[in-house]
Parts: C-alpha cells; structure tokens; sequence
C-alpha cells in the first residue's frame, strides 16, 4: 500500500485527517486522531504498557509538557536543537537547505553539516527558491522547540521537544519515594513539539508529536544481571555501519561487540517482540547500528529500530546509551543531588533510552494491515489493536431478529468493544466492517430464536463458528486477549 | 482531611508533585503525575469513558493541543479569554485586583467586573503591593492563553484553553464519516493551557490542566427523545441562583422549571452517577444553577456541578447549554458549511457541553479517600479505580513461602496491577498497603504450602477470605470489576 492510500483511508475512516481542516490554510505538521484513531493508538499504548512497562517492572509518569527554560539550558536543546534555513530575497518562502539540495541533485545529503557546507553544497547545486525562483539567502539556525511565556512577565518557557526530560528531572524524587533499586526503568507516554520548518507525510513528521518513552537507569558496573538473561537466544535484525546486514542472537551480537552488553541487548530483543505482538513482521524490521559520527557526542552507542514501509525505511524506535549525560547536566544546573545508593556504592546512574514515535507506529500498523482484494479493502488488526472487537447484525430486519440482535450487541458492549450495524446486505456489512478492521462478525438469524446460537464470523479466515449466544462475551474476550507478559 | 494534609500525601507517595522541582524557582501551576497518580487518573478515564463515552454511544477524538489563530478569533477566546492584572511601579510584582482585594478585605468580589471598578474597589479597601508595600497600577488585562509560533516565520497559534474547539471544528468531518445521527455526543480527554496570573492551590488550579469534554449535538426540536427518559427518576441536588438547595428527581426539575428540557436532565443525572461511581457521596455534590448575569451571553443555561472538599465548594464539571454558537461562529469563519441533515431537516445543531477537570477530579478523589486512624492512614479507592488491585506477601521470608508467594505475584501480574513486598513485619505491609489505596492483599503462608489456598485481607473490612490460589485471579477480578454501563 502507498503512503497516500493508507492516508486515505485513514481521513474516510476517520483514523486521523489534518487538524483545524475546516480552516483555509491551517498549519502543516497538526493531526487529530478520530474515534478509529484514538481507539487504535489507546489499544497499542495498552500493548506497550504491558508488554514493556508492566513486564520490566517499570514506573510511568505523566510530567508537564511546558518546562522552565533552566531545563532545556541544561539539556542542551537550547543551544543545540537547530534545524538550518533559507529564505527566498524575493518571496520570503523559507527552506531547509539539505532538501532543496536533496530534491535539485536526487542524491542523500549527509546529517548535521556546518552553516557553510550547506552554502557550499548549495552553490555548487544552483538551487533557487522553489516559489518563485529567486536568490536565496546563506544557511541561519532556527531552534526547533516552541517557546512560551509563563505569566504576565512571560517567563521564558519551552513545549517539550521530547518526554525524556521530566523523567532525568524527576529521577531522585522518583528514586527516593518508589522504593526502587537499580536498574529501574521509567516510561512516559505523551505529547511533544518540534517545530519543523516544513513537514510533510502525515503521520511521519509531526509538529505535535506522540511519543512513548524509556530510560533505564542503571549502574554501569552491573550491565551483565542475570534478569537481562531472558531473552539472551532471542534473534535480532542488525544492519551495520557499513549496511552489512545479520539476524543474530541477542547472545551472539554481544560476543561479536554488536551490542555492549546484557542490558542493552534485553531491550532491543523486547523492542522486536513488541512490534512483532502489534502485527509487524520480523522481516519488516531492522536496527541501524548508528556509526560514532552520526551519534550525540554523549551517547556510547546508538540503534534505531526501522521498520521498512512504502517511502523507505522509516526510524520507530530510537535507542540510545546516553551515559550519565543527563543526570549530570541536570545535577550540576539545578545544584541537586542525583546520586542514588546501589548496594552501599554512591552512583550517578547511566541511562539506556528507548524512545518510540507513537504516531508512526500507528502508521506502520496501519500501511502494513492494509490489504486489498479486488475494490474491497481490508485492515488485518491483531484483535487485541483492533478498535472493535466485534459487529453485530441482525441477518435481516425482520421477524424479531433485530430486536435479538440488539439486545445481545447491548449485553455485550458492557465488556466489549462493539457495535450494531442492521444497514445494507450481510455481505455488504462484512465488508465494511472488514475495511475498519474488526476481526469479528456476529451473526444472529432464525436459528438463533430457535435455538440460542449465533455465529462468530473472523475476517482473516471468513470461516463461520456457531456459539451459545450466552457464551459470546467470554469467546470474544478470549480471542481478543493481549499476548501474554515476556517471559 | 485538609488540603495540605492531602497534597503532602500526594508527594509522600508520588501521586503528584511540582514539574521541574529538582530547580530551584520553577514556575507554579504545573505538576508531574507519579506511578500511583499517572494509574489512579488512567482508571477514573477509564470509568468516565465507560460510564458516559460509551455508555451514551459517543465518538471520542484527539485533537491537536497546538491551534491556529483563526479558530480562537471565531471562539471568542482572543479577544475575551482574559484576566485582569495589576503591577507595582517598584518592583514589579504581578497580582490579580479581586484577589488583592478579596485578601484585604476578606469578602468576595462579583466574577466580570470592568477594569474601572476593579480600580474603585482597590482604591476604597487601600491595598499595596503585597511584596514591598508600594503603590500599584491601574488594572490591564492579560490574555490567558500560551501563544507559540510555527515555523520559521512564526505564524500565530495558541495552545487550546479547552479542548473542545477541536470537537467543534472537526464536527462536520466527523458527522460525514462516522455514519451517526443526532443527538451525537463527542468526546475528548487531554491537556488544556491556561497562563493563569497567579496560580496556587496544585492540582485545583493548574497553567496545564486535564480535561475531560463532552460536546452532544442535537437538533434543538428535538430534546426530548425518549432515550433521554433513562434516569428520569434519578434525583440531583440543585443549588439555585436565589442559594435556595434542593434534591429532586429529574423529572420534577423539569416540570418547575430549574432544567430546560429531557436531554439537559439525562446529562446532569449522568454526571451524579459518574461521580458516586468515582467514591464521591452524593452529599457532597449540587450542581450550582448559573444566574443570568454569570452566564457568558450565548448560553442558554448552565450548571456547574461542584464538590464539598476542605477549601469548600470546588467546581468540578461546567455544564452549559451553547445554543448554536460555536458552530455557527465557525462555520462563518472558516466559511464551510456545518449544518447537518436530520431526518430530511437541514440543522446548524445546538450543543451541551460537560467540561470536566479531571486535576480537580483527582483530588476530590484523593481527599474524599483518605482517612486517618491515630497515626496511620488509609485510602479508600473503590477497588476499580485503586492503582494496585492487591499485594502479594509471603507471610514469613523462610520454608519456601517466598519463592510460593513470587511465583503467584508472576502469575497475577499478567492479569491484574499487584504488586509484591516481603519487606518488615506484616502489619507493617498491610499498613503500607492501605496508605496507598491498595484493595486487598494476598498473604501467602504455611497452609499455603499444604492446601493451595491462600489468604485475601481486604482493607476496608479488614476482614480475610481464603481462597484457591488458582481462583485467586479471577477472584480479583470479580472484586475489582468496573460497575456495569448504566441502562
């Protein structure tokens, strides 16, 4: 399926669709998320928690998203979170220089260059404003995060360009009154804003962004505990600095120094389960093992976790060794104590982060459930993703089978996820529901008067199951249950 | 329980706490959720998502935070959402002239004065800058919504002060693809800015908040549906203008006149269910009937459903009846047509809304939760919306009964929030438990080992149960289930 097929049917569905798009000439970069969205994204959020947060023992916050400039001093976005731009002489439009260059030459420019190297590259491409075709200006910096001002004296503030910030933030407070010992994980699932010069795909690049996020905490002596043996045999996808390409044990990239150690290669095996319990296939994924050049001078190793979708291989997970970066800056600016006790040793934790687009995962879950067959569309949603677990319909509209079939789709929404629908032919309900995903179908007819039974309908199969109408909830639960926790 | 008592509890055990605390001076009227907050607030939504979402058969959205500057000059909220404010000519200090002179005097000041009275009234009490006592400005006004600028140019927008503009810019897309009708209710929950001048008093009055809005669409010919006949007999407290109160039943009200019509009724009796469901009593709520002149001008009436709690009546969800306001401001704005078909009747269609604050919610929960018993305290959560559902304890750390008692805490924790401690003396993890809300706890000891049962304590009885380890699921499953949708 191609990206704007899977857009599309998203804004028919009403998955999501451009926010404010009554207005002429709303901003790029905003989505709202419709009911099918919000029940789909709420679905897999659930799947993470248990998965990842509750499986590993893991604390959630839920922190401000509007923090003290101090913060952000400190963690260097401030200075550091800069996209470059040009601005047309003329016409005012305004650019990034690496994709003009990118867009005029068809050829990849290299992450993070100087002022000057983009002037260079965009001298030697002759690029001009792409509106009007005038002379453009030299590379400026544009901080990516939005500034806001607290109170009359507007205090200056920033909308977070990442949640990880009140999870370094709130470490000792959390540490202290959680009655946690290292290694301890803290999740936060929620908004961030980064305010991009030009976005454009969807889901893809976000202005107001979804974000679940990570940080392990952890003694940097103690990387090799036995709890982090779990998955050790698990296989995972790697594509080296080079683009060598293996599937190897957890167990074996770490002899091979792939990865550094037990810990690190516990989550990135967690993370391929993960996306593999939200209906992503294996092949689909890949970590990128990021070469010392394309990594934060702070981070000691790095590996985005990519799923491979119409328009590329696209970043879903970005993890990261970050050392003692942040508890450090952070300690050091707000003259707070961050040390915690480890068995009697005074240590500053270091911090593995996992840090996963939201939204893009639910493209990817999206372009990657679509199916079409013929002009019949369909989304194969694990059930336990999926934003209605069942529809019921009457087989036809009369001699008192809609009225059965409404009582039973009554009792059942108590419990489930379900809706009626008595509009159109079976066949022609089958589909609908097939192309918003709903793994099943109850089906209440004459037989079902009779003798108390209906059928259980399943999308994937179209195979028919014929149950006691009084055991349908307790079926539907048991075919839409999460995975179990990771073992 | 007072305030403080309640927010030191908070901290105590990480329900809440100031965002950004390890800093010294960050901001007021921002709070960070912890573990056992970030899970108490998941599980009231929850509860308002069964009880009222999809309970009333609503859609739910989410909708970006971020909003252009066209929609909140079609709201109103640019040009009316503001507060008044004084400055001290010496040192700058910023304070809002109704408090000023609400603290001087000690009687309350009306809600919408003009700035001229607001200098009367601070001329006749005399007041000074609270700081270094020196003389103050004339009153200004300060807009209280948080401009950000997009894109390198900076394009106006605010963060919404509510959340339910998307709801209403989305509505016609919503009401073409969700295949509804009316009455439709729409949903949201999510953060809402609101640069208060002054904020104090935590998760009662925040600069980033949580709501939780309902905005039901209907034809106004057409409210007194027989669906809305469901809790005519429910009884609501009324507190009118006059400060006369009364209970009465739904259907009384109508007929004297305190509620409009059938519709407004089944809403306000959703709401007193909603919250006896969260724990609330019903005496301690009344819905305060808004008086003419506190009415913003486009509303029809409106109700403010308020809690008793410490610091005295705390309005916890405004219900406004909105005429067709909202839709028609921006259809004429956007210039797109937001009328709808009813039954072969074309409709702009009038609004209900129920604007909950889910901080305040909290709270309410929190302090009409806790008790005190001598020295120790307790929660009392309704075991649905308790973070943990229960404990696991072996009895004694020896004869095996901690390995027993890990391997049913493993066993439960795929399907219920439990937690294990086998720290101290019992009585001292049975009191831990309470103050934390916990529900029952599961006691593992020598019988264990014998018969396979263990022991459930609860902790508002105090009382034990025995029961089969392998019922013990779904045992707490049972006594932790959410009520069943109201018929």
């Amino acid at each position: 399926m191609s990206f704007d097929e899977v857009t599309r049917l998203a804004q028919q569905k009403g998955f999501f669709f451009k926010s404010a798009d009554s207005y002429p000439n709303s901003p790029a970069g905003f989505l709202d998320y419709g009911p099918l969205g919000v029940a789909l994204r709420n679905n897999f959020v659930e799947l993470w928690r248990r998965m990842v947060v509750k499986g590993d023992s893991m604390l959630e916050i839920d922190g401000s998203q509007i923090l003290p400039k101090a913060v952000f001093e400190a963690s260097g976005h401030l200075s550091n979170f800069t996209d470059p731009f040009v601005r047309c002489g003329k016409c005012g439009s305004v650019f990034r220089p690496d994709k003009l260059v990118e867009e005029k030459t068809g050829k990849g420019v290299a992450e993070k260059l100087t002022d000057g190297e983009y002037d260079s590259l965009m001298q030697e491409s002759g690029v001009k404003c792409l509106k009007c075709g005038s002379k453009l200006s030299g590379t400026s910096r544009f901080n990516m995060m939005f500034r806001v001002g607290i109170g009359p004296l507007q205090d200056e503030a920033y909308l977070r360009p990442e949640t990880c910030q009140s999870i370094f933030v709130d470490f000792p407070l959390l540490f202290k009154t959680q009655r946690v010992k290292l290694p301890v994980g803290i999740a936060q699932v929620g908004r961030s804003f980064r305010n991009e010069i030009a976005p454009r795909q969807g889901l893809l690049r976000m202005r107001e962004l979804n974000q679940a996020e990570v940080e392990v905490f952890f003694n940097p002596k103690n990387t090799e505990d036995p709890k982090f043996e779990r998955f050790a045999n698990d296989t995972i996808p790697l594509r080296d600095p080079s683009g060598r390409e293996s599937v190897v044990s957890v167990k074996e990239a770490i002899a091979q120094g792939d990865i550094p150690n037990r810990l690190v290669g516990h989550y990135l095996a967690l993370l391929v389960r993960l996306y593999e319990a939200a209906g992503l296939r294996r092949e689909m994924l890949r970590f990128r093992v990021l070469a010392d050049e394309d990594r934060a001078f702070y981070s000691k190793s790095a590996y985005d976790l990519e799923a491979h979708l119409s328009v590329g291989w696209v970043e879903l997970v970005a993890c990261n060794y970050r050392g003692d970066y942040d508890l450090g800056r952070h300690s050091q600016a707000s003259g707070t104590e961050f040390t915690v006790d480890d068995n009697g040793e005074k240590v500053l934790p270091h911090v593995f982060e996992l840090s996963m687009g939201v939204d893009r995962t639910i493209y990817a879950i999206l372009e990657s459930s679509m199916k079409t067959d013929g002009d019949r569309r369909s989304l194969a949603f694990l059930p336990y993703l999926s934003p209605f677990k069942a529809g019921v319909f009457p087989l036809v509209n009369k001699d008192g089978l809609e009225e059965k079939a409404r009582g039973i789709y009554e009792e059942l929404r108590g419990a489930l996820d379900v809706f009626y629908d008595d509009s159109g032919s079976i066949g022609r309900r089958y589909a609908r529901a097939d192309e918003i995903g709903v793994p099943f179908c109850i089906t209440v007819d004459h037989d079902t008067l009779n003798d108390g039974t209906a059928t259980i309908r399943s999308r994937d199969s179209r195979s028919q199951e014929r149950v006691e109408v009084s055991s349908l909830a307790d079926r539907l639960a048991q075919l839409s249950r999460y995975p179990n926790l990771p073992r």
